[in-house]
C-alpha cells in the first residue's frame, strides 16, 4: 500500500533562516556555521543559510554575508539565501550565493505589514530579483506566505495562489514553496489547495512549507504526499516562528518529518542521527529543548540503559 | 473533496484515567471531579473517568469510588472506568459504574511488565471480566495495547491484532480501541493495521488510541479517519504517558483532535472553548502548560488584544 506517496523527498532545511530569524536569542556566527557544517553532513540537498535582509529588520541575520562566506560547500548541497530587494541581491552575489529565494503573497495586509508594500508591488519586486538572478544563471525559489490563510484577510483562494504559483513559475523560479505561514491549516485544506494548483502546475515545482501552531503539520505534510508532492520545508528542532504573524509557532520540526518520511519509507537521503547533534548545538546556545517530539524521544532513547 | 471520511467521530476522553494515572503529580479528587463535570459539558459522549487498580500500582486513582460516586453525570454520556480484575470491576460497579474497559495484548513481554501475566492469561482475564460484566448488562469497552509496536518486541503483527480484536468481540465487548501505545506508528503502518482489521472487523466496531511521542499522532488519526474509523481515544491537554513502555510520552492532545475534526468538517458535538476551561482546571493543578499546541495557540489568541 503506497497511497500513490513519492518514492523520495526532498527535504529543505530552512532552519538557519527561517528558524533562526524568528528565535529571540541571537546565535554567534562561528555556531551558525557550525550548525550550517553539520546540518550538511547530515545529507540535505538544499539548506537556506541565511537572510540578506536588513539588519535593522531583522538583527539576527545582520551576519549575513560572514555566514554564507565562511560555510564549508557540500558539493551535493545548495545554499539558497532570503533576498527582499536588489540591495540584498547584490550583497548575496558578493557573497558567493549559489541560489536565491525571494517571498511574495496574496494578501495586501499580510505584504504591507510584512514588506510596506502591497500585494502587486511584492510580486513586482520579486519579479526583479528573479531577472537580476536569471542573468546571472542563479536558480530562484520563490516562497507563497500565507497561501493557506492569512491572519489579517482570513482564508485564502486556492485559485488565486494558484495564479500566483503560475505567475512566479513564468517568470522562471524553479520550485514555488507553499506556506502555511500561521499553521493554521488541517489536511483537507491542504488538499484542496494543492487540487486546485496542480491542475496547472506540476507536483515537482511546489513544495509545502508548513507551521506547526495548531499541531496538525506532520498530518498537512502526509496530506502533501497524498497529493504528490516531493519537496517539504522543515527546520532543525522546530526552530523559529513568524513575528509578524499573531499566534505563528515554529516551523515543522524536520526531525519529525524525516521520522515520518522514514516511516513512510519515502527515501530523504538524510541521516537522523547526525540531525540530532546539529541540532543540539543550537539547542545548546538557545537553552532550551528541541520542540521536535521525535528529537525528544530518541533522545530519551539514547540516554537510557 | 471528502477522501471516505467518516462524517461524524465520537471521541472518547481519556484524560481522567490514561491521562491523569501517568502524571507524576497527584490531583485531588474534588479537583478530579470538577475537571470531569466540565468534561461532560463540553458535549463528550463517552469520558473514561477512573481505573479501579490497586493503589498499591498505581496511587494517582487511589480514589476511584470517591471519583465514580461524586461525578454528575450527564445522561448523553458515558463514563467508562478500566478494570483489571474482578476485585476492580466489584468495586467498580459497586461504585455505579455504567460501563467496564478492559486491557489487554499480543505481546508477552508487554503483559509480563504491564500485569505479571502471559499475552494468554491477559486475554482470559479479560473474557472472565467481560462474562461478569455481560450478567450485570454493564457495556465493556476492550484496549488492545502495542497494537503497532511493543517496547519489548518490537513491531506488532497486523494478523495477530486481527484476531485478538476478532476474539474480543466475540467475547461481547461493543468496541476494541487499538493502542499505539508507545507512539511510534506512522500512518501507512496505520492503515496496514486498520487494513487487516477491517477485512474481518466492521469500523464501527474499532477505535484508535495514538500516544503522540514521535509527533505523529494527528496524522496516525487522519490516515484512521481515512480508513473510515470513526471513534477517537485523546486526552485533554495531551495528559498522561505510559510508565512501563520506554520514551512514552503523553496521549494525543484532545484539543488537537478536536481542532483537526473541525478543519475537516467532522461533526464531534464537543465545544473546543468549554474544552480549554476544563483542561486549564487540572493545568493549574500540575503547574504547566497543555501539551496541546491548538490550545496554546487559542489561549494565545485570547490573550492577545
Amino acid at each position: 500500500m503506497s497511497d500513490g506517496l513519492p518514492e523520495q523527498v526532498k527535504v529543505v532545511e530552512v532552519g538557519p533562516r527561517d528558524g533562526l530569524q524568528n528565535e529571540i536569542t541571537t546565535i554567534p556566527t562561528k555556531i551558525k556555521i557550525k550548525f550550517i557544517d553539520l546540518l550538511s553532513a547530515c545529507g540535505f540537498q538544499s539548506i537556506e543559510a541565511t537572510s540578506f535582509v536588513s539588519p535593522q529588520w531583522v538583527p539576527q541575520m545582520a551576519d549575513h554575508s560572514n555566514v554564507l562566506e565562511n560555510i564549508t560547500r557540500f558539493p551535493t548541497t545548495r545554499y539558497p539565501v532570503l533576498v527582499p530587494n536588489e540591495k540584498g541581491f547584490h550583497a548575496a552575489v558578493a557573497a558567493g550565493a549559489d541560489e536565491i529565494a525571494v517571498f511574495t503573497t496574496a494578501s495586501n495586509q499580510f505584504a504591507i505589514k510584512n514588506t510596506n508594500c502591497t500585494a502587486e508591488e511584492s510580486l513586482q519586486r520579486c519579479q526583479h530579483l528573479i531577472e537580476l538572478a536569471n542573468q546571472r544563471n542563479i536558480p530562484v525559489r520563490a516562497y507563497i506566505s500565507c497561501a493557506v490563510a492569512c491572519p489579517f484577510e482570513g482564508p485564502s483562494n486556492p485559485m488565486v495562489i494558484t495564479d500566483l504559483a503560475k505567475q512566479l513559475l513564468a517568470m522562471n523560479c524553479y520550485e514555488v514553496s507553499l506556506g502555511d505561514t500561521i499553521g493554521v491549516a488541517t489536511p483537507l485544506q491542504i488538499k484542496r489547495l494543492l487540487s486546485c494548483c496542480l491542475e496547472q502546475v506540476d507536483a515537482s515545482k511546489l513544495a509545502i512549507h508548513c507551521h506547526d501552531t495548531f499541531g496538525q503539520a506532520i498530518a498537512n505534510i502526509y496530506a502533501a504526499l497524498e497529493m504528490g508532492i516531493s519537496t517539504i520545508d522543515s527546520a532543525a528542532a522546530g526552530l523559529g516562528g513568524c513575528p509578524y504573524a499573531p499566534g505563528a509557532s515554529g516551523n515543522v520540526a524536520t526531525e519529525d518529518v524525516i521520522y515520518l518520511l522514514n516511516g513512510l519509507g519515502i527515501k530523504t537521503g538524510i541521516d537522523l542521527t547526525k540531525l540530532l547533534e546539529a541540532s543540539a548545538v543550537i539547542l545548546k546556545h538557545l537553552k532550551r529543548d528541541s520542540l521536535s517530539k521525535a528529537a525528544r524521544a530518541l533522545q530519551s532513547k539514547t540516554n537510557k540503559p
